[in-house]
């Protein structure tokens, strides 16, 4: 019996990151920390702050795959309006929570909760709360949709209590063969014939240049069957000797 | 009679950027590049390798917004399924194409095209090039969508021939004050009220952690209308103030 994939989806949310502000990374770090876990990322979106566009995005996701991760928007500050907009996609109330609510005050003290900071204990009816360990501000689960931090240092913390509640599947590993100096245009016929051959693996081709080392193609094979895997290794390093370079496995 | 805002979407396309192999940068590129030019991201989506994805994505993005930019997708190889894509999503056909061709047969010379290079000249019907001094093989525009390679540097050269084709609306300027060792939740009462008074502005709250430099926040205002972002600047200014810190323009 195969064990089947586990497809997820991530939502990135804030004006920074469609204004080129601020560069994402959380995406690239949610995906690595699943992967080892059997679930892999299968779409992603980034949105503005606008709560139509978020509650559209995680009604869509949620939907589709198995997982929807989100980062972004359960600060403080009037513009942070995830956790609104989750509870309005599920269509379940929101208010302040004791236990949100104690964390907070454990951190910042009873004296300095305003209520600023107080939207940070506004949970969905129903969610679990998300450890933070980093600035305490708890993230929540509600159903499948895991609501995270926008900071990536907060956001990979949050990550570690998150992998836990993951029922993954089957694990998707990669095998990359550095080609230096190595053309696509030259290679890709024995490539596509490599793939047509092995449906368990799928390969992908990767440019790249880097003055003043040159340039040269990534080949990179990924699946969830070891063997597979094994065959691809071997015919990538094929690929790279008939087309007269030492392929390197990085 | 105020200047309309033009709204366009980025679609990246390759599983490399959902296994968490490759960290885009393409989306932040293209908006700082669009910005100057009156035209902002209002949404981006990252979508995988599989044509059916492709082909939704597209047609869900060009329908929404004023202007798509894809990149991705558009090399030689077998993994490189963009330009069939939208010539689906367009329901028009696609084929190797006398300029396209003749584009490459200078660059690779007439002896070292192959059926692989070839893939790169094949271009919808009715799209006219775009081009790309790093790399040669063009990119392509059909209607609203702007079809771009995955490689940053080659990205970034077709841009030059995008830019000059968009039709921008108002420009969006942007303000950002640091306010070191300031916190969120101490200052948030007095940003949304700055943003309750002022519908012309966008305020955006994004806090920082610098181990061993500390902690703050940058306030972010940004707007079409220069007069506004005036305000919103000596407001943000004041805002710091109050809260015993001395905002930095940054």
């Amino acid at each position: 019996m195969t064990t089947p994939l586990v497809r997820a989806a991530v939502l990135l949310i804030g004006d920074e990151l469609l204004s080129g502000r601020t560069q994402d990374t959380n995406l690239r770090t949610i995906a690595e920390f699943i992967a080892p876990l059997g679930v892999q990322i299968a779409e992603a979106r980034v949105v503005s702050d606008e709560p139509e566009e978020i509650v559209a995005a995680i009604n869509a996701l949620r939907a589709r795959y198995t997982y929807l991760f989100t980062t972004g928007g359960i600060g403080p500050t009037h513009d942070d309006k995830t956790a609104d907009a989750v509870a309005a996609a599920f269509g379940v109330g929101i208010d302040v929570r004791a236990d949100a609510r104690a964390i907070l005050e454990a951190h910042y003290g009873t004296t300095n909760i305003n209520e600023a900071r107080l939207r940070m204990a506004r949970i969905p009816d129903g969610a679990t709360l998300i450890l933070n360990p980093v600035s305490k501000a708890p993230g929540f689960q509600l159903g499948n949709v895991f609501v995270m931090a926008g900071v990536p240092s907060v956001m990979r913390a949050m990550l570690e209590d998150v992998g836990a509640r993951l029922d993954g599947g089957a694990v998707v590993k990669s095998v990359t063969v550095r080609l230096r100096g190595a053309r696509e245009g030259d290679l890709a016929a024995a490539l596509a014939a490599l793939q047509e051959a092995d449906p368990d693996v799928s390969l992908g081709s990767y440019p790249w240049y880097q003055p003043p080392d040159g340039y040269g193609v990534h080949l990179v094979a990924r699946s969830a069957d070891a063997e597979a895997l094994d065959r691809a290794r071997a015919g990538l390093l094929a690929i790279a000797r008939d087309v007269g370079v030492e392929g390197e496995l990085v």
